[in-house]
C-alpha cells in the first residue's frame, strides 16, 4: 500500500505547479473517494485524452490525434509567409486569443536554462532552423516571454536566423495596457523607454 | 480533441486546490509528453493505487486493501477506550505523528456546511454515534479543526453524544508553540485565555 502511494504521490508531484504537500491533499481525495469512482473518472479522462490529443509534429501546438499536421500549419487561410515562435503549447492558444496574428506556429518547449540543464538541443531550435531554411517565411515573431533565460534564448535564435534570408522580430515588452507606471518596476519602465515609438 | 480535453479539464479541476488556470497548465503538460509516456506513467499510478488502497470500512482512514478494517482499528496495542474523531482521512496521520495518541479513530469525512450543503447524513456522524452506542469507548477526542463551521459540527457531536454514556473532549486551541502574542490573531487570544489552565 505504502509503495503504491509513494508512487501516486511522486507522479503527481511532477506536474507543474503541484507540490509535496498539494500531492498529498489529491491522493487522499482521490483514494477516499467510495467505490474508486475519483480514481476511475480521472483515469478515464486521461486515457481518452492520451487517444484522441496529441501534439502536431509540424510545430508542437496541441492538435486531434485525427489532424496531424494540425489546423495551424495547414490551413490555407492563414499567412505561411509568418512563423511565431513560442515557449509553450499553452502559449498557440494566448496568442490565438489576442486575435491580431494569422500565421504559423512553432513551439519550442521550453527556454535555454543552462540551471535546469535545458539546452539547445532539447529544445525544438533545429527543428525551427530547419523549417526556416526550407524556405517560405518572410519573418520569423519570436513570442517568447519577458525574462533573462528568455532573453538568451532570443538572442540565441537570432543569431542563428541571421545566417537565414528573413526577418526577425520580438514582441514589445512595456507596460501592460490598463496598467500605469506607478505599478510598473524599474525593469519594465527601463525597456518601455528604451522602445518608446515615434508617434 | 476538445471534448476530451474539456473532460480532462474538468477532471482535473475537480481536484482539491486545483482550479481552471492550473488544469490547463497540468493538461497541457500532460498531453504534450512525447508518446503520451506522461500521461501512461500517471495512469498507472492511479490504477495501482486504486487497486492497493482504500479507505477502512471501520473508521475511514487510509489503508491497504489487503488489510480492512486497517491497523488502527484492530491493533490490540492501541487503547480502545479512546475513539479520536478527525475530520478528513490526512488528519489521522498528522495525529499520530504528533506522537501521543495511540487509541481509536473516525474520520468523518468533512463538517457540517450549510453553504456547501453539506448535511449531518453525508458526514459520517451516525456511524460515530453507531460506533459509540455499541459501547466500550470512555472518551471522544474530537480533534476537529478550529473554525466556524467545524465550532458548529463540534457542538452538533457534543450534543448527540449527550445521550450516551462517554465522555467527550475536544483539543486545545491557542497561541501555537514556537509563536508569541504578537502574531496571534485577537480570536484565538480570546480562546487561549478563556482555556487557560491553572499551575
Amino acid at each position: 500500500m505504502q509503495a503504491s502511494l509513494d508512487k501516486l504521490l511522486s507522479a503527481l508531484s511532477a506536474l507543474p505547479g503541484i507540490g509535496r504537500r498539494s500531492a498529498e491533499r489529491i491522493a487522499v481525495h482521490l483514494v477516499s473517494g467510495r467505490d474508486g469512482q475519483r480514481i476511475e473518472r480521472l483515469v478515464q479522462a486521461l486515457t481518452e485524452a492520451a487517444q484522441s490529443v496529441c501534439c502536431c509534429r509540424e510545430c508542437g501546438a496541441i492538435t486531434g490525434t485525427e489532424r496531424n499536421p494540425c489546423e495551424y500549419c495547414t490551413s490555407p487561410r492563414r499567412d505561411s509567409s509568418l512563423l511565431c515562435v513560442v515557449e509553450s503549447p499553452e502559449d498557440v492558444s494566448l496568442v490565438e486569443k489576442a486575435g491580431v496574428y494569422r500565421g504559423r506556429y512553432h513551439v519550442l518547449g521550453g527556454r535555454l536554462s543552462p540551471l535546469k540543464k535545458q539546452s539547445v538541443e532539447a529544445l525544438g531550435i533545429d527543428a525551427l532552423l530547419e523549417r526556416v531554411a526550407q524556405g517560405g517565411f518572410e519573418e520569423v515573431i519570436l513570442a517568447l516571454n519577458a525574462n533573462v533565460e528568455s532573453d538568451a534564448t532570443v538572442q540565441y535564435i537570432k543569431m542563428k536566423l541571421e545566417e537565414l534570408d528573413v526577418r526577425v522580430s520580438r514582441i514589445a515588452t512595456g507596460i501592460p495596457m490598463g496598467s500605469s507606471l506607478a505599478y510598473a518596476d524599474p525593469l519594465t519602465l527601463n525597456r518601455a523607454l528604451a522602445d518608446r515609438r515615434p508617434l
